[in-house]
């Protein structure tokens, strides 16, 4: 039998939030409702908006209207809502239970036919289980980190690595200054995308990524030949999961007098903390944190989200259900969902890019 | 008989000036000295350099720091000294004269084994007819306007189009609050690159490209519909090079009194007149000009110029003569000066990117 | 007898845009709920909003949320609309009418108690005739050239200084790449405010204004001995309304074969023009226009703006009707409007600022 | 006796960087040359640099090129080089002598006549005892916090609030996608000035400064309301020398298995620890750090170190030894180094900006 044609949409957020998001809202919105005169729904906090009442609205031409430029995401994000494992506090500890049909439910009773679904690793595997039980849902792959094997570069990346150039060419001119070390850790926990593209781009000196496991003596080296060759300033950019060689890290902060830590001391404190055991230079420290998931977003990722909008509700109406969108080169491209969730995309230690860094004089610390 | 090894290698920069010129040659400078220990002199003002005398110096190390974020090119540029046609006025009038061989022992009193040649078009075929000669020459690729069939994207066109975005989201809030039609005029005289990808960037209602003629009683009922919908301001992003359907533009302008004209109106003014003609609405025009070829690159222009950079000396030092380095997909690669050289890059009409910009209700024109 | 007690008031913005006019508008809808339990109306294209029907409408609490950083009015702006000499047209021409009993009419069927005017000259002349007549009515003096007497500093100069800056460093380096003499027009009719200021900030070489009647031998003579000292790129930065020493600009520009110009050239394609025939340079001519209104506010406005905004309310609070808020050393203060408006702040050709700019070789091109 | 004529000055920078030193460097070196045909020594690393050899070098007219926006400065800087308690290692400790007569000594035998010291309170207080000595000197005060009582504005504070609100613009965002608690800690160790700025500029809804200490309870029942009416995300920004009103922090951290702390949590991490304590809400801390101090200096930056720079070189000029240049308003003026030095200019907690902000709706936590 034939399925039903397709009159409403729902769209939603997971994870955590990233450039641009807003841009594919608004990008697949308009499609929906210009070529296909489709309904569109919004569903607020991930997943967790079909499992609630009260967490969806219309979303119409108009509302869409300013988002291209616009940080966040206008539906909310959570990491919290697994349809399948949904997990809530009842009398004082955690409970997880599978409220998947109460999701269906909701679909039904909305009348939403399909699901533009765009979300991580997690959020997308929610998205292949629900495909698999008859759902028609297509996913936009987002990762701040860049790490997905399926797509040569996900929207986003292009405004965090500018956000973190911009601040370590800041950041630089301290250094040189005052004759210090200057650290500064940018994200990516299991790749260093980020590392390595804004370490390059802001002319690093030292980039450390999880994918070259370094070695503190090495680094130290680097800093003192720098010096004698009158360089007294040097910047290292180091993602946050970069791991030295001998195994992992082993200092640890914590919070006198309390039971939780505050902040563990992440790698960039570690990296700072042995250089001034081992050179006596001044070191400082910089986080970049939460600004790499912000700002205004760049030229290339406004287009590249609206062109992943787009294509996202053109795979709908083609039928493509249990697929997501991609880039390929200079081509937006449909793959399973099946097929690239959680396939990581690593830096090639003797890459290209990496071999390019090195020739220009650049250190990965071993 | 076997080529003696280079040991020397000159670098110049021609054509018009693009963002990251000075990363290219900062990225080449380095990769010389650190992993081929070739010396390197920078050459001045495109091919002239190498026909007037002192206009050549030592590239050294220390002298390339601080390039990577630095506008223009060190190196000084120019349109003028093709070698084969040199011009220069003699009693009053311009004579023409090949004066390649002055370049060729220039090369060889100076002891220059090999030429790197950042420049377009017209650098590049000048660049290849010294490699039909003899000379040992790779080229790097610059267009501001992305134009090149070799290579999915130049350097520079990145933060061009980040500086076009910005400039007409700046512009969209005067429109808005005066209800008026605002035209920007971006670069792009064959081809609409800039204009369409600034375009979907700034979230532009009309984009007119040269690729796509456009009609003028058209583009006025896009507005006219606007205006029905609520929708007071309109953007129009318009190519340099862009022209109506019914032929060329008609419409010059003069300067009263005097022998030449100052500045011809371009397109974006002939559109802003016709529309103020047929609608009675207020229009202002914006020509970005020369803002569009400056500015702090962008950190995918940053990263694309010093791969660049680095990958042409690794051809020199590979022997790949006669031929260039590009970027495809995500890889960098190299092909024959020969076939690259005036194979315009045209935007496809009914491409991907076209379509999608329509999905979201952008009108072309036409 | 006692007036009754403010309890709603009206908003409006009049004259050209002009970066932070929402956040005018932000602070004084917040000040007005939260510290005096008024109700706010915002009306739409200045004083037009209330001589026409359905164009005012509640500001909530909610509704001004992001407008701190969002360019142009919410409100939107209009130059027509004086109630005292309104135009229309009738039978095919214009027509001019009191219309100032309509706007009385309005205020009081709408009970709007208070008016806070945000404008220029223009508007703020009008808010002082409706004073006279007994509204209750407070000024925001709003003008992008920072030309008025009465304020040290008007809000969105500071957004325009800085996007002008960032325009001509963009521009720069095209001038060093290509030994040319660009010549950059800012904003400034009657003073030269934005020239002067972003002329020294962005390290321009001639800045031409309107308080000093310029020389274009003088100008040639400067880029000359700019040459001889291996000066070859001359920034010359222009105010729209800068004057040659001999009177005006003889130089106009039409277009062929059309009853109306599109567009005159300005005052910079003539000082391009000049220098061309008079020193063979090649020379290039960048119209800033407007992007100087537009752009995200710069931190300085966005407090002034929101300083402005609280103090106008206060001063509606305090019964200073007939008044305005403006800016001196780091107070807010309050003048009326009577003695403020038409008060043209002019450079002092010999103050400390000029004086400054040419002890550190910037010639004013006399 | 009349004092010899200056022939050739000095200059130096002492203290952290910040942005647009080098303005001032290369405003006081073109006034130097052009104004009074002085020569000028950069002296290096700040007064360390009169006490050890080759550490001055001429600066040329021509080296100062560029200067305007480079950030940092071209003379480096340093906190140790008191002269008259100069500290050195011997023999294993430390140990403190008066040097100044070297000092004095590497003046004459260089032949520099005055001294042109850009630098926070430490550094002009060494100017002011060298003053007493008969060193002709001038100072230039720089503080990025803006905590001096003697000028209205220092240069470099518009670049760092602009810094700061431009990455508070960009956290805000994420903290509205996730409904959470975002703090962003500042620079500000004894005043809140850039606190108060940035968090008025970017719409923080609490503002914590050491002018007004804060109360925890106060700060949760805040957010809390805030929740209630669906004002999920709460933005809190924080001076790093912000303090709870019952007395110092008493959170601190430590490294396990470590001699010495890497880095002590900071306020912002207590102020979060205490907030998901008692919330339960999420909370992300974000520590600015060094991005303020660099960055390329705004309009407003660079026309004042502009002026500064000249101005100092025209006190030296006109006999005013032991004052240092300020701005009063829109003026420069001159006070003595004595009167100024150690006044540091507090937030009024009762003032006109902090009300404004209050009247906006911002709570400082009490």
């Amino acid at each position: 039998m034939a399925e039903a044609a397709i009159k409403k949409i729902g769209i939603l957020t997971g994870g955590g939030d990233c450039p641009d998001l807003n841009a594919v809202i608004r990008a697949a919105v308009k499609t929906a409702i210009i070529q296909y005169g489709w309904k569109v729904i919004g569903i607020e906090d991930g997943f967790e908006g079909l499992l609630k009442e009260g967490k969806t609205r219309p979303l119409l031409y108009d509302y869409v209207k300013g988002l291209l430029s616009r940080g966040g995401t206008i539906l909310g994000s959570s990491n919290r809502g697994n349809p399948f494992e949904y997990k809530f506090r009842e009398g004082g500890k955690i409970v997880t239970e599978d409220r998947s049909s109460v999701l269906m439910d909701n679909l039904r009773s909305q009348e939403i036919d399909a699901l533009v679904v765009i979300g991580g690793d997690g959020t997308l595997s929610i998205a292949l289980r629900l495909s698999k039980m008859g759902v028609r849902v297509v996913g936009v792959p987002k990762t701040i980190d860049n790490d997905l094997a399926a797509t040569d570069v996900t929207f986003g990346f292009d405004t965090a690595i500018n956000t973190a150039t911009e601040a370590i060419d800041k950041i630089r001119t301290t250094g040189e200054s005052h004759h210090r070390v200057m650290i500064v850790e940018v994200m990516g926990r299991y790749t260093g995308w980020i590392a390595l593209q804004a370490g390059i781009a802001s002319g690093g000196d030292i980039i450390l990524i999880p994918e070259i496991p370094f070695n503190m003596d090495k680094i130290c080296e680097v800093i003192n030949e720098r010096i004698k060759s009158g360089r007294n300033a040097t910047i290292i950019v180091v993602a946050e999961g970069a791991k030295p060689d001998g195994g992992d890290v082993s200092v640890r902060m914590v919070v006198e007098d309390s039971h939780d830590p505050i902040r563990l001391g992440g790698i960039g404190d570690m990296v700072a903390h042995e250089i001034s055991l081992k050179t006596n230079l001044e070191t400082r420290v910089t986080v970049l944190g939460h600004i790499q998931r912000g700002g205004i977003p760049s030229a290339f990722d406004r287009i590249l989200a609206t062109r992943l909008g787009v294509s996202a509700v053109d795979l709908l109406a083609a039928g493509g259900y249990g697929k997501m969108v991609c880039l390929h080169a200079t081509h937006i491209e449909a793959v399973a969902i099946e097929d690239a969730v959680s396939q990581l995309k690593k830096i090639p230690p003797d890459g290209e890019v990496v071999k390019a860094a090195q020739s220009i004089g650049v250190s990965f610390g071993k």
